[in-house]
């Protein structure tokens, strides 16, 4: 865990009585992810994103990000992810590299504003939904009837994963869980949505159906954790925040069933 | 409040038992930013961003983010923010354009690739937080000695205007108080950093001096957040969740005080 969190110095105010003591900070550092196009020929490389992220899982959170914000849909294109070594070195660790197969249509134009699918096709909401239903592969199949006990299980055993937070309190975290309810994967991040692409990206990494599976995040379920959920073909999110309008009518508009306000024996079904 | 908010019908579960009743949502669409170089002249149009953003204040929004993104430091360079009008009926409101000095010089390349301050002089924590300090016009004029009292009574006064909360509890909150604690700007958006560009470009367009303010945040305290405190030259801010490392380190290195969990009466201090 040492990369993850670093010790600070803090002064404690509680009832006007100050004290210091050490404590904990959560690590954040700037990730940038590039991709390549043949190994050898570094011309071809386009540089992609930079993401604000807790280190480690790196190339799971680049698997995950190409894959959630529709890039590389067909994992067999991604050749290899590796750290940049060609950098400076306080650099190293925090540029990642995918290397593509060099056949691939790319067309960088379109990601170079940013990564919401909204930019492509119009901005209003529906195009921003129309734009995640093209980069899908496939429907969602439906989660179907849901059992409250299973639901309301979930966020005590997703706590009692989340090692960083219990330290820190300021991280985010996203698991996946079998459709039992058992836990099978979790990450936790600084940022939210990277937190949601390590977890898809261990997921991609691994045998596991994403079509089997449930996705829990520790936060608010806003358009774009929606969509990289619809995107990976999730059937079911469930948040221990609040959603937004435009998430609900994306889950609605995609037959992802989606759960809101998580939080001990009670919860909201807003879709389908 | 109508564009804030919109109905939504929710199946609620509580100890198992189902209900069906009517809810409030907050809202969010996608806005899209432009520049522009002289009125008339629309091929001289820079598509800058898209941002998942709740409906409102979109002038204070483009106004924040410019100045907090280090891309429009000198207000009198921007000689008006308009809603395009040349659009899709559906992208009405959606599109917002700043329209800038014309003989302003700009390099949309370094824009392109996205906002994190980070790129454009290397991929690290030192790296990200020298790019601040070149953005800053001044330092920060150290707050000096914090009265506990007041600070444990911001959050209070600043759930007080949340509206849209108390409605949704789906949305996040930024507040600009005087230094004797009065609530002067509040402003809340489903993104936590369009609630700061927003309370921040509000307090821009009028005669508010931000040497002289406190912000307050609902969530956590990260790097991008803290950066635009200090782009801004606010002298304190505090947040009701955590802050990161690289956040600790900005603040540190550039005369901020920084308050985290601030909660009943309880903070801490991370710096300086």
């Amino acid at each position: 865990m040492s990369s993850l969190v670093v010790p600070v110095r803090v002064a404690t105010v509680e009832a006007a009585v100050h004290s210091e003591r050490e404590d904990l900070l959560v690590v954040e550092e700037p990730l940038e992810i590039r991709l390549g196009f043949g190994a050898l020929e570094d011309r071809k490389e386009i540089r992609l994103s930079v993401t604000m992220r807790t280190p480690g899982h790196d190339e799971e959170l680049v698997r995950g990000f190409l894959f959630t914000e529709g890039i590389v849909q067909d994992q067999r294109r991604i050749l290899r992810i590796v750290q940049c070594q060609h950098v400076k070195a306080e650099e190293l660790g925090n540029v990642m590299r995918a290397e593509l197969d060099p056949t691939m249509e790319v067309d960088p134009a379109q990601w170079q504003r940013n990564f919401y699918t909204t930019s492509s096709c119009g901005v209003c909401g529906k195009s921003s939904i129309d734009a995640v239903h093209v980069q899908c592969q496939q429907r969602i199949i439906p989660f179907g009837p849901i059992d409250s006990a299973l639901i309301t299980g979930l966020p005590e055993r997703m706590r009692d994963g989340q090692t960083v937070f219990r330290h820190t309190g300021g991280i985010h975290a996203a698991a996946l869980f079998s459709r039992k309810g058992e836990l099978l994967l979790l990450r936790e991040d600084v940022g939210r949505h990277n937190a949601v692409d390590k977890v898809i990206g261990a997921a991609l990494g691994t045998n596991l159906a994403l079509a089997d599976t449930l996705l829990l995040v520790s936060g608010r379920a806003g358009f774009e954790l929606v969509q990289k959920c619809v995107v990976a073909g999730i059937p079911l999110m469930a948040a221990v925040g609040a959603p937004s309008s435009l998430a609900v009518q994306l889950a609605k508009g995609s037959g992802l069933t989606l759960i809101g306000f998580l939080r001990g024996e009670r919860f909201n079904r807003y879709a389908p």
